[in-house]
């Protein structure tokens, strides 16, 4: 409780997703509505696209569209996502509306990489240093380490807080040895494994080794954790979150089972504001973005305080009284 | 995270809630179908009926053929509730099966109670006492009290924490004028205005004044703190919850705006196992009973864990391989 921060950064991922998870077509015109109105919330950055191959994720076909088409706010930083330098290229044909910076992508479970990215743990650390490279010839900085499957993995089980800590080294290691500093590592629940619990002793064992090292938590709300997770980190000093407007890429429909929606961003910022946490976001503008995000799914996403209303209004009107 | 209780008790409400809220009819048969199918789960206690006033409550009609019509389990506390005396005499009709306790019921807020039980806070205050004598001459123990709108209500605004704690002195002095001690208080956040930090001051509150009382939390989810809310009195030392299986009371459509599920019993259950809190309560018996529960409303429930699925069968599987 005391040490809860006095400020938080939310990352909106919702755009980008979102529209990667969503069963139908969407149409362009659509994404770049729900990208205008979420530029005007006071949030500070956002994930609008992936730039990956449409044949993997065809919702992500129009990436290119979608950056062209929205409408920048000169006050965010709009972001997108790339596995490889084919689709940084892609990225760099847009710098001038995008926030390009690399990361450095671990995961903490073989058999997820493996599955996932088709690496081995030594290939992946290869990859990355190829990765970082290839950001240092384009001359773009690596800012960010994050790291998969933190709290827990479907394939390979519970995950121990000291490897957790220790692939943080890794990290950090592997930016250092390139001459680069990175700014923060993003903890991610990838699998929605964590509890509060787990969110305090995987922090716990990443502080205990890295006590100034910034962490961001990536919270997915799979298992109805996500809230009180972001709490648990909260409590823990962390100050950076990604958020899904409305809680996009989850589904309150059984029909989309196991849909592992990220941690909702109005939620989020309902709870902060409620516990005088600044986010610098305006909750009525971005339940506005959340209605838009409903209606361009075409279904309801499972966002609470959209539906449940602000506490703000309710006081409001009993003042006018 | 150190005041974490070693055990929890949580009392079932979903039949009594849930049922209460749902908008169709739903036949006593299928009622008596999760309550049947909830009396196996481990669960320790459940609220299965109200006796209100069929016009007030259409949903409750059948209150006496429900408790009718299940088949108890020996090891399960059965409770109904009643606003009066004509709902206690329904009740003492059931005696065999149901377990009647007495309740001291105030509410922190003045213009909510005088809307939703029409009386001043003094005139409520005699109502109590008059309860409480109906119940020594019915010989009924008086065990609870319960607080309603203690964190916060839509007609009252915000609750100071200190005027939570004072009603809660309150009960103490009526139930020890009349001769009862009560066994515990339940703090309910009736219209959903709690988060973690709120839950934590107005427990500590009651706390300093009243160290050695044993407190339940009574939590809805409208705005999607629930779990969050239930996280924070466990870091508290709370060991008792109010709970509904899958959410019920709730709906994820936004056509049910607003309706105020209770937390859900299967999610608090998750996150309490994955925490190594004990329940007593068999996670699978239990989504196998949300299943039951969202057949029988015939719509999705909000509880996340039954689509989300639980951790313990994922590590199964892999032990398997």
């Amino acid at each position: 409780m005391t040490d809860l921060p006095k400020s938080i950064r939310i990352n909106e991922e919702g755009p980008r997703e979102g529209f990667q998870f969503e069963k139908g077509p969407i149409a362009t015109a659509r994404k770049i509505d729900l990208i205008n109105a979420l530029s005007h919330t006071g949030l500070k950055q956002i994930q609008i696209v992936s730039f990956v191959p449409p044949q993997n994720v065809p919702g992500m076909a129009d990436a290119d569209e979608v950056v062209s088409g929205f409408t920048p706010n000169p006050e965010v930083a709009y972001t997108a996502l790339w596995l490889n330098e084919r689709g940084l290229q892609r990225a760099l044909g847009h710098d001038e509306k995008l926030y390009l910076f690399g990361s450095i992508g671990l995961t903490c479970s073989a058999p997820f990489l493996l599955r996932n990215q088709k690496r081995t743990m030594e290939e992946n650390l290869e990859a990355q240093r190829s990765m970082i490279k290839m950001y240092q010839t384009q001359g773009i900085a690596v800012r960010r380490g994050s790291l998969m499957a933190a709290f827990g993995c479907n394939f390979a089980g519970d995950i121990a807080p000291a490897l957790v800590a220790e692939m943080v080294g890794q990290q950090l290691d592997m930016a250092a040895e390139a001459g680069e500093v990175l700014e923060y590592v993003s903890l991610a629940d990838t699998m929605a494994w964590a509890t509060p619990l787990s969110i305090q002793r995987v922090v716990g064992a990443v502080r205990a080794k890295f006590p100034d090292l910034k962490l961001s938590l990536h919270l997915h709300d799979t298992r109805g954790m996500g809230i009180a997770n972001a709490y648990a980190g909260l409590t823990m000093g962390v100050d950076t979150y990604d958020a899904a407007v409305a809680g996009l890429g989850g589904c309150p429909f059984a029909a989309h089972k196991g849909a592992a929606g990220n941690v909702c961003t109005e939620d989020l910022v309902f709870m902060c504001n409620e516990m005088g946490i600044e986010t610098g976001i305006d909750l009525d503008a971005l339940l506005a973005a959340a209605c838009v995000a409903e209606e361009v799914v075409g279904h309801p996403l499972p966002g609470s305080v959209k539906s449940g209303g602000t506490l703000k209004a309710l006081r409001e009107k009993l003042r006018a009284h």
